[in-house]
Parts: structure tokens; C-alpha cells; sequence
């Protein structure tokens, strides 16, 4: 028997029951408590650090919502369930979950109601700045590469970043106000408790976990189900070796202590399937302010590999996994601006071909590139990568630049987005594609929205969507 | 309970019993069933087709093999285990297994004359032609990366492809091999018998399999273990469009019907970690005749990806993955040859923008690249992607052609690489790393030797190399 797996046969009787364990207290966990209690279901939840919050309250609070919420209507925005379906299904990488994505943007007016009576506070002002976390307490921004080829020719771009008040870093307070929430509503909550295993019947279906407190091991029984939200794993440096070596070149890791993947093995261990696990969203934030939009990034041969205007999310998939973390975006003194983000310079020349030297780029190899991409943009043109007219200018003015955007320089902010297989309901599949009776999960421990083309606010969003789903459907199954 | 999963207690009385059951009888089942056999197990080998071959009989037969082997001193070739394994490290992806790789490179000699003395039969004789599979019955041919960059710089190039003697497609002659070996051998093998369940202790240990022949189930138990040797995934649709989606573009799968994932599937039931489910190997035969190699591989962006001069499962796998599917290989009139593989030619014009506009590239893209490409190729050289000197050549005389590479005119052999995470030993492991007692594997049902940078016979190589120690390793556990 694995060691992530007990028999209820070989457990001492159960110390506690009730109907509905979560596992984890981010956002998922924090959103399956407060659906399973809605659900009339005594609810606990269990958390590892001594308190609720974890990678989501790190996190810049960004939730990716649309379809027209009472927000995008008050900044006087125009949005639909089909534009935004359109742009997820086109966007978020090769394996879209067609079923999940179709119920997220059907149901996500709604579920932007729901958070704010949660008491989740966001303010009707828009933010046309910098994308996926404004500097401001604003409410609403451009959180993905909507208006940026090819996506703005497949759907009608909006705004769907969906920030809580708070200046800067809106994930404390989208946090705060949830775990309020979770606190005025019947469940409980325990920290510094881990899991150390589930429980099984012999038949095969969950029936509870092996909670560990201050070095005492417990047999917590669930009439309904367990609810794993425990995050990701880009915490885990084997994992990461083992299903996306490339992520640990990146220089930030997105994540709490907790995401070292333990609620992905427990799953794993009880029979259930996984999806995407070498998929990871990697944020460049090359391109801010976005005027920066205006260089050139090129890779170790000196090519272009995509168009510069594109979200952070896909500008740090393809230099990492693509242009293997090689990359240089390069200015000339007319578009030159201080980056949001400190970097550093790698290169200033008073020619392109001096630059290119500076860099280690093959001879001539970088000066072709430019020639051809100035040559278009004369006419305000990209027609290699299509990158809008707003941000195409020739790059002809002395002294030009490149700012090292190689991993060992800059940040390349990773976490993983591959986990265990869920159904829109949050029921853990097993191969065969059937739930595994009495198991749930939501979250980053969990193949979510993403599987690629990140845009920012697709976490917390089907955290909080797919978690309170979660742990309404554990409710129903007591 | 998973569907793919029995109680022991659920079951009737065991219809049959034995030490080791072997599922699928391919190159991993066939040797999985020899390695049984020779350590003393009582052997059972069940087939889902009428009788063994699978898709290693329908395959080009080559075993990925070298360290010095006979056939390569017969050839008159140096080679070492460590010289083959710091190529296999550098090139078979991101994340190498490296115990594997040690182990498989270790003993590649000793397999070699091992696969001898089983019957198969090996003609000393050096084929310095096309990759992989010789249109003669020549024994040892190059079959992967080695002599291109960036390989050749970081192992000493030895030709590896060691093919079973049988004109054109040496499999079935590996295979019937093989096959006898097992039928001389005190192991017994039954056909048409399909695999419904894993039987399972109550303690998680796997005590047999429920087979189906004719539309009767039996319990059949396994004192020492269960082998899986069931194959790949590249035949189920559902499978790739979740795992593999752009595999779906190929139009030539390499498989047999069996290679549908059964085995892995019943493998994640019974709680076994996967590794690289979404890798895939694919091969673009695009640059045969090998003076082909001399043209330029350009994507949708008129951009050169590869150097032209790698295997063509380097090829095939950039070409996919990262051009996703849109590639043209230009020649002019001086490097023109027809290729061995029938393949459209795309357009042919007098001068490279005009070819350009033929193939619907962006306007001067193509020209770019040539352009650079010549002035470099003019000194017989190519500092951008480092192909070597015998392949590079101006292509200045008109008129200039494009053979067609998209995945929509093209073969694109496909198979999958990902599937149960074993050992060394061919245990099976769970997501903490332990084996699962009574569960073996191998063969394209595991995460093997090749996880990406495919060389030919590494599949029929570690098949046969796991899948004996998996044989050996479950009679030991009897």
C-alpha cells in the first residue's frame, strides 16, 4: 500500500466525522468551505500553516472574470459569455477543458456577484496601465493578450482583470475578505494541521484523512467527501526536475511554502488521473511600461518568436520554453524607457551589429532581423508577427539596447498549472474518466482553465469558481 | 472502485495461477516473458491480438544500442558506455531519466549479445546511408543526432542503429525472433485475451489481472507480479487530444491497434505515477537523400528552427511542437534530388521572393533568412544554428523549390513517449516514489530511455532492455 493511502480497516476509530474535509485553505479551499456549508454541510477545514491564506494571499489578487460583470458594466465595458469563451478556448494552450472553461464563462457574472457578497471589494474605476496588477486600488484591467494577435482577430477583446481594493497587491485583501467569510459561515478551520494520507475503504472510495498535528496523528472521517485545494507544485524541486525541468532555471517561483505538490500525490495515489503536468505559467514582465511593447525581442540565433505586445504570460512561455530562456528585447534611443521591473542592460552599441557582438549573437543574424522588422515597420506593418500598429516603429535611432531577458537575469516568474483530472464539478476523475466516490479538488492542485497562454487572474479565478463547486459537490454526496 | 480495478475478495476463486502474468506480447512482453522464464517463474503471456508482435513487428526493427558492441567492432566503430550516455543525456530531452540511461548504457554490450543468442540475427555489415532504417540488410546505421550540433561537441559520434537482418523492415524479423525464443522458452503465451481490471489486494498489492477471452472473464493470479507491456497511447484519439493535441495533426501513427493505453490507464488506477504524458516522438523524414540536408527548413515566419542536418526525429519534433505543423524545406537547382519519401513540392520559382509569395510567407521573410544563410554557406559555414560544413552550400541557382512540410502534406510519424513512471528495475512507483507491490512495466507504457530528441531504436532498445529486467524483477517477488 502506498504510503499516502490508509485503509479505514487499519485506522483507529475516527476522531472526528463530519461531512466535508477541505484539504488546503487558498482560495480553492477557502471557496470549497464556504460552498460546502452553503450546502448545509458540517464542513472542516484543514490548513498546514498556521493560517489561511497561502499562495493566493501572496498572489496580486488578479481574478479572471468577464461575460459582463457588474464591474466591466460600471467601466463602461461591453462583454459576453461567448467573446470571453472564445478568447479562453483560443488562448489557453493546446488542450483546452472545453467543458470547464464553457461553465466558467457561462456562470461568471454570477460568480462576481457572489465574491462581493462575500464581501470581496472591488472599485468601478478602470486602470488602462501596466496589464494584470495596477499600482493603483483601481478595479478592472487587461490581465491577458486580448487585444494582441492572433486573439483580438478570433474574439472581441475586454478587459477582464478583476482587482480588490488594494493598492499594489490585492491577493491579502481578496484573501482577508474570504477567509472572513469562511469564518462567519458554520465551517471550521485548523491550522498547523498536515495531511499525511487518505483514507480508504476497501472498496476503493475516500472516506477521510490522516490529519497530523503536533506530531499526533488523527483519522478524520467524511461522510460527503475530501476536498484537496492544496496548490501547485513549483515548490517541489523533484517534481519540477522530474515533469518541467525548464522551471527551475526561473528565477521567482510563485508560491507558498505548501506548493510542493503533496495534494497532487494523494490524489495520484488513490487511482486518480493527471492532466498537463508539464505545463507552467512563466511571467516576463519585459514589456512594462508598455511602451516597451515597442522593442524587438529576439532569441540566442537572433530571431524574433513572437510579437513583443503579447501578454507577459506568452512572452515568458515562449522565452523559456521555446527560446530556452535565451532572450534579449532590444530598444534604440527614441522608444528607450526605465523598466518597471529592474533589469539589466546587457548591451548598448552605437550600431546593431556592435550590439549583436556585445551579445554573443551569430554574425549578421540580428541586423538581418532588424533590417526586415524595420523595413515593415516604416509603413507601421508587422507582417512576420502581426504585433498592432501602436506599438511598430522602426528601430533606427543611436544608441541602441537590449535588455537581458535571459532566466539568469531576469525574473521569470513560474507556477505549475498541470494536476489532478476534475470534472466541471470538481469530482476527481480516475483513467477511465469516472469520479473516484468521496474525492474532490480544486485549485492549482487540480488541471484547471490554463494548460498554457496564461492570462493573469485564471488561478484565483477557477480556484474560487471550481473550489466552491468542489465542496458543494462533496456537500451533496454525504 | 475504478472499473479498472477488482477487490481479490470481489473476485471467484483464481481460474489460473502462476508467478508472472505478462500483458501484451510486443518487444517489452516478449522479453519481459524471457526474463521471467530464465529466473525460474511459471510464465503466463496474454495478448489482446491473435498472437505477439505488436507494433514492434510492424516497427524498422532498429535497437538503439552501442558501448562497444560486436556488431560495432565488426563494423570496424569505437564506442563507450559513457560516450553513449553523454549523448543520450544531451539528447532525449528535458528531463532524462538518468538511472535508466546508466544502466541501459552499462549493460548495452551484454544486451546486445544477449538479443544473439535468442536468435536474432545481425549481418556485420556498416550502411553509411539514409538514418534508421537501410533499404539493405546491412546490421549497424546511424539512427539519431549524433555527428550534428549540438551533439557532436558534447559526445564522441559512434553509429548506434542496430538492425535485425531483414531487408527494408527488419521488425518482423526481430520480433519472430523473439517470439520463438519465447515459444522454446518454458513460458506460455495465449492470444485474444483482453485485460478488463488489475486484481487487488485489500492492501493495495496486485495479485493478478482479469482477463477476457471470447466474452469470459477469469481471475487469473500472479504469485510474483503483474507486467505490463501494453504499448503507447498513439492510437487513442481521446488520449492525445488531452495529453498530445498537436499529435492529432500527424498523418502517420506509428502503432499497432493495442496501442490504445490500456496499460497505463490500468497502471494510474491501481495509484502509479506518469511521467511526460504530452511528449511524443515524431519524425519528419523531410532531408532523405541526405543531400537534402543541404536545403533550408524554414516555419510560417520564413524562419529557420533547426539546423537541417539533425535526425529527422529532431526534425519532426520541432517542426510540430514549435512550428506547429507549418514548414517548408527550400532547395535550389543545384542541391535539388527526389526524395525518398514521396512529398509535394509546395512551389518552384525563379527567384526566392517569388517563391515567397507562392508559399504565402510574410514579405521578405524568407529572403532574410536566405540571404544570411548564403553569406554564411559562402565560407562553408552556418554560425546560427551550427550545421556542419559537408551540408552547407549557397542556394543561389535558380530555380528554387519548396518542398512541402506542413503537417497537412507531410508525413509525420507519431508515437507517444510518456507513460508509467518505473525503475530501473521495471517496478512500478507510486507519487511518493514507492513501488507497487506486484505491478511491473515496460515499454512504451512507461516514461522510457527517450522523453523528447528521438533516436531510432530507442524504444525497441529499452523495450527489450526493461522489459527483461521487469520479467526478472516480478519472478523474483514470487
Amino acid at each position: 500500500m502506498s504510503s499516502l493511502i490508509r485503509l479505514v480497516s487499519d485506522c483507529p476509530p475516527a476522531a472526528e466525522i463530519v461531512d466535508v474535509v477541505v484539504v488546503g485553505l487558498g482560495v480553492a479551499g477557502a471557496c470549497a468551505a464556504l460552498g460546502a456549508a452553503a450546502a448545509g454541510a458540517e464542513t472542516l477545514a484543514l490548513e498546514r500553516a498556521s493560517a489561511g491564506g497561502g499562495t493566493s494571499a501572496m498572489s496580486g489578487g488578479v481574478l479572471y472574470l468577464g461575460g459582463g460583470t457588474a464591474l466591466q458594466t460600471a467601466c463602461g465595458f461591453d462583454d459576453s459569455p461567448e467573446e470571453m469563451a472564445k478568447y479562453l478556448l483560443a488562448s489557453v494552450g493546446d488542450a483546452p477543458d472545453r467543458a470547464k472553461i464553457e461553465a466558467y464563462c457561462e456562470h461568471s457574472v454570477a460568480h462576481y456577484d457572489w465574491l462581493v457578497a462575500q464581501g470581496v471589494p472591488f472599485k468601478p474605476v478602470f486602470y488602462d496601465g501596466v496589464s494584470g496588477e495596477p499600482p493603483t486600488d483601481d478595479g478592472l484591467v487587461w490581465s491577458g493578450s486580448e487585444r494582441a494577435r492572433p486573439y483580438c482577430d478570433l474574439a472581441r477583446p475586454a478587459p477582464r482583470g478583476h482587482v480588490p481594493q488594494l493598492e499594489h497587491q490585492a491577493g491579502p485583501m481578496l484573501m482577508r475578505s474570504l477567509l472572513a467569510a469562511v469564518e462567519r459561515s458554520p465551517a471550521r478551520v485548523a491550522g498547523d494541521v498536515r495531511i499525511r494520507a487518505l483514507v480508504r475503504e476497501a472498496g476503493g472510495a475516500i472516506a477521510g484523512v490522516v490529519a497530523e498535528s503536533f506530531g499526533e496523528e488523527r483519522f478524520v472521517r467524511a461522510r460527503g467527501g475530501v476536498v484537496l485545494a492544496t496548490g501547485g507544485f513549483v515548490m517541489n524541486d523533484a517534481m519540477l526536475a522530474q515533469h518541467v525541468p525548464l522551471a527551475l532555471r526561473c528565477k521567482f517561483r510563485v508560491g507558498a511554502e505548501g506548493d510542493d505538490g503533496s495534494g497532487i500525490r494523494l490524489g495520484v495515489a488513490a487511482g486518480a488521473a493527471t492532466l498537463h503536468m508539464d505545463k507552467a505559467s512563466i511571467s516576463l514582465p519585459a514589456t512594462q511600461p508598455w511602451g516597451l511593447k515597442r522593442g524587438v525581442l529576439v532569441d540566442a540565433q537572433g530571431q524574433r518568436f513572437v510579437n513583443e505586445d503579447a501578454y507577459y504570460g506568452r512572452l515568458g512561455e515562449l522565452a523559456l520554453f521555446q527560446a530556452r530562456g535565451r532572450a534579449w528585447l532590444v530598444v534604440d534611443d527614441a522608444i528607450f524607457e526605465k523598466p518597471d521591473y529592474p533589469r539589466r542592460v546587457a548591451a548598448v552599441a552605437e550600431t546593431t551589429a556592435e550590439l549583436a557582438r556585445d551579445l554573443g549573437l551569430p554574425a549578421g543574424a540580428l541586423e538581418a532581423t532588424l533590417a526586415l522588422y524595420n523595413e515593415h515597420a516604416a509603413r507601421g506593418e508587422d507582417p512576420v508577427f502581426g504585433k498592432q500598429r501602436a506599438y511598430v516603429a522602426p528601430l533606427v535611432h543611436p544608441p541602441f539596447g537590449a535588455f537581458d531577458c535571459t532566466t539568469d537575469a531576469s525574473i521569470y516568474a513560474a507556477f505549475t498549472l498541470g494536476g489532478l483530472h476534475t470534472d466541471a464539478d470538481g469530482r476527481v476523475l480516475d483513467p477511465a474518466g469516472d469520479a473516484i466516490p468521496g474525492l474532490f479538488a480544486a485549485g492549482r492542485c487540480t488541471s484547471g482553465l490554463a494548460v498554457g497562454g496564461y492570462s493573469s487572474g485564471l488561478s484565483l479565478g477557477d480556484g474560487s469558481f471550481f473550489g466552491r463547486r468542489a465542496g458543494r459537490s462533496a456537500a451533496l454526496a454525504r
